[in-house]
């Protein structure tokens, strides 16, 4: 078996070249100002407008994209052709997507996910899936690593308030040992060790096909988590307008690294930018003026990133 | 609070009436003979068209129909805008239909994934849901429940053999009391409660907009499943090309009952069907013959279903 997973390898390098941000294309037509929506025949064309400039804009700053489909299902037929464009436009400027669409189901219905999210109009890098339907829905994926270098991302602990429902309820020793995993583990545990296992299977110097979406809201699990599974590439939302700080983050950005997302503060930077207040207050925003808002947000954040893992390194010599 | 959701009463009056049957639409373009599928100009127009002449064949026998999403997906664009065409279909013939979209995600994406399949293009009567990330999860369904009475079935106990990775797997002592479960609760048993909670809102004599999806394997699991949820709606997959049997379906069925979802069975029941042996050897199937043949194959298993059902409780007596 190939070693080194193509999507999961290239995106670890942009990541590491570019530094960790996660641009998120969780575009809503409530992003953008009324001035500039108005200036399109439909919501769907204003979204992909705005897309196509923030990605020119943000691309410099970016590891990678990652473009939430809820917000394009929302738009109906119209929202998914600019879903697909969108998927097409950072593709062609040489830089990582994932695809949130947190899919998860069983066989042949399963591979028909893969089939549209690996291949076709809605084709990406990596996806992200959702594992509570057991493991055995993860394989069709694994297919597409083997036969189109694809990768995907699997939840394992988010940082919504709900996350204590079902991912941090704790195992009996019966629950523990079923899942392979030591006494006193919670049900993220299972589906951790189940993707570590997955990544043995692809060789300890390769690089794994499978990462894990992980939040955290406090220092200390996040340091759990990333100790708990230091081979695991995370993706990590709820950096910015979900609250969570960029020294959480950085936490998580330790061992094996990771990806940081941020959507709501970019895509929505122009609502704060100073240097765009007359034109806020005027009512006369253009296009290229909330995309170069959104740029210069991206870097912050990249900055941002960077500056905490640097400190947070000090912290250890 | 409205004590009874529209959509799921509804179904549950059709399934009283026309028997349990959910008549599913996971159509792929390999479900149709080569000599139909090259009448069209594409995969997702002979899957439109079959899918139209299916729901003139089968609603005479169908509680509801089901549609899965994925199978759409797959074909891009052009699927979704037969996925729309599809749902709009079974709508106009005034029978529940059922988005399986199995969408779980959190706050403003949840409610993304509720625009997207309750209004607009995709809108469907009721939605599939995942509760992985937590019940703040399922909340912004429950506006649409509210605003437009809509329902959802919830993920709670699969069919597959990974059920037992996450779903199946026991929790501690302090994991079922966090879950407000008994001891020796299982991870399911944590979503179960939470959709019973959510039943309660709604009154003890009202309809519940939220159901679950519960498939079984064994008799004996079905029972424990329907005695310990007697107020939740079940729809219930698995039965038919997956393997369950009509008994295990009708155990579902009792208490506040249920509807049973086949696909494969009827979609490709003109590879079976006695009457087209010649026309199938031949290659000379029509799309009214293959049509036919899912109609005669839904009646069939409707009849199943109903005699199972009338065994079981002759049973009981």
């Amino acid at each position: 078996m190939n070693t080194t997973n193509r999507a999961m390898a290239r995106l670890q390098a942009s990541c590491a070249d570019k530094g960790p941000l996660c641009v998120g294309l969780d575009t809503d037509p409530t992003h953008l100002p009324p001035e500039v929506l108005k200036k399109y025949p439909s919501p769907a064309d204003a979204v992909l407008a705005y897309n196509l400039a923030l990605i020119g804009t943000t691309a410099p700053h970016a590891g990678c994209f990652k473009v939430q489909i809820a917000y394009y299902e929302a738009l109906g037929i119209a929202g998914l052709s600019a879903y697909s464009a969108t998927l097409k436009a950072v593709r062609a400027a040489g830089v990582p997507v994932i695809a949130d669409v947190k899919r998860g189901d069983i066989a042949d219905t399963a591979k028909a996910y893969a089939r549209a999210h690996f291949s076709g109009d809605f084709e990406a890098d990596i996806i992200t899936v959702n594992p509570y339907m057991g493991f055995d829905t993860l394989e069709p994926f694994l297919e597409f690593v083997e036969s189109a270098g694809k990768g995907a991302f699997v939840l394992l602990r988010t940082s919504n308030p709900g996350m204590k429902d079902v991912e941090w309820l704790p195992l009996s020793d019966e629950g523990a040992a079923a899942a392979g995993v030591g006494a006193g583990s919670r049900v993220l545990d299972a589906v951790g060790a189940a993707l570590s296992r997955i990544g043995e299977r692809f060789g300890s110097d390769g690089v794994a096909p499978f990462g894990a979406v992980v939040g955290c809201t406090e220092e200390e699990d996040a340091r759990a988590l990333r100790d708990r599974y230091p081979n695991l590439f995370f993706l990590i939302p709820g950096y910015g307008a979900q609250g969570g700080a960029a020294r959480i983050a950085a936490t998580l950005l330790d061992r094996a690294g990771g990806t940081v997302n941020s959507s709501r503060g970019i895509l929505t930077a122009w609502k704060k930018d100073p240097s765009l207040a007359a034109a806020r207050d005027a009512g006369t925003l253009t296009l290229a003026d909330i995309a170069a808002a959104g740029g210069r947000a991206a870097l912050e954040a990249k900055n941002d990133l960077l500056g905490a893992k640097a400190l947070l390194a000090g912290d250890r010599r």
